[in-house]
């Protein structure tokens, strides 16, 4: 125990200040605490399976996780920071009744001078889908990514499933500044949708 | 499969080019990598015990992991993030042969205007520390919070246990600007010390 004795540094404090700590930390701390969220869930089901003595059930779940985590790894490392960091994240602390997917069927990445006008566009359409979904219903949207390296291209397919839209899906893909899309189906409680960015590199000499 | 004839957009991407990605974007993944590979450890311990059919040890470790777990979450909450944020990214991707653990004895909150003073000084020991560390052992400091609410102290323990250290703990724990130290235990390859930072609020009309 700490005798009164000894020296203590002594800070004044004013309640009500309005010194703010570092906005970065707070971020960080932030994400780390929703990393944590999602694992904890994971962990109690593999938790709650082993006390049910489900060990196979536990063992698929935990390969269930493995694949999950390399999909965020590879989504991670894709190349596009500023896409990758709002797909990893854009489940946590939402109150729009959407949740998002994703899948990515190859390795491979993208340049970086890609990922502003892909995240903008995604970001603008997603948008008018948040708004556009009834509330109090599961709705999904699934965006399925395929990187073809060889032929400079990334196809990028929107799936959605869910409570019926209050636009026709078609308006909501609707934009002047996006790639055309090809529509696969197109109801108000389903649709698919793909398009595709395609780059051309030009070496500098 | 896409046809040749539905439209694309065409990016042209200049090799060599410097246009970086947000930074702050790139921090966010890297900060959920580090994260996601500390859990996959995590699970690879509980799949490597279920493979090997020791159930009991499969739980233990769960129990282990949300102890853990819960310290984390407290760190978080402490009301300091610049200390928080520093300590819970600290073990990684660090080159240094210092690990640097923790454990709240107490619930609590200590006010956010300590954040930077606290932060400043113990980064300045431990960088002191990391220095003075033999390389290729393994050297361990553990640090231990005690929030007391009511006397508005924070109670600090900083442990050492590793290889000899270059400087004497008493050189390394010298600093004009922190606060009084109490020893407990000063030799080269292991060190006690316990301080305290206090706080006073005073209320604005």
């Amino acid at each position: 125990m700490y005798s009164e004795g000894f020296g203590i540094l002594m800070y004044k404090i004013t309640v009500n200040d309005r010194w703010m700590p570092m906005k970065d930390a707070i971020r960080s701390i932030e994400l780390l605490q929703h990393s944590r969220h999602d694992w904890m869930n994971r962990l109690q089901v593999i938790k709650g399976n082993l006390e049910l003595a489900n060990i196979d059930r536990a063992k698929e779940v935990i390969e269930e996780i493995i694949i999950e985590v390399r999909q965020e790894a590879q989504l991670s490392s894709l190349g596009v920071p500023r896409l990758s960091e709002w797909l990893l994240t854009y489940n946590w602390g939402r109150s729009a009744p959407l949740t998002v997917k994703y899948e990515l069927l190859s390795e491979g990445k993208i340049p970086g001078q890609l990922d502003e006008p892909i995240f903008a566009w995604l970001k603008r359409i997603v948008d008018k889908i948040e708004k556009s979904v009834p509330v109090e219903v599961n709705n999904e949207l699934y965006l399925i990514f395929h990187v073809d390296q060889e032929q400079s291209v990334l196809q990028l397919t929107l799936e959605y499933e869910g409570g019926s839209l209050a636009c026709s899906p078609k308006e909501l893909l609707a934009d002047a500044d996006g790639p055309a899309v090809k529509w696969a189906e197109a109801s108000k409680n389903s649709f698919a949708v793909k398009t595709s960015f395609k780059w051309c590199a030009v070496k500098q000499d």
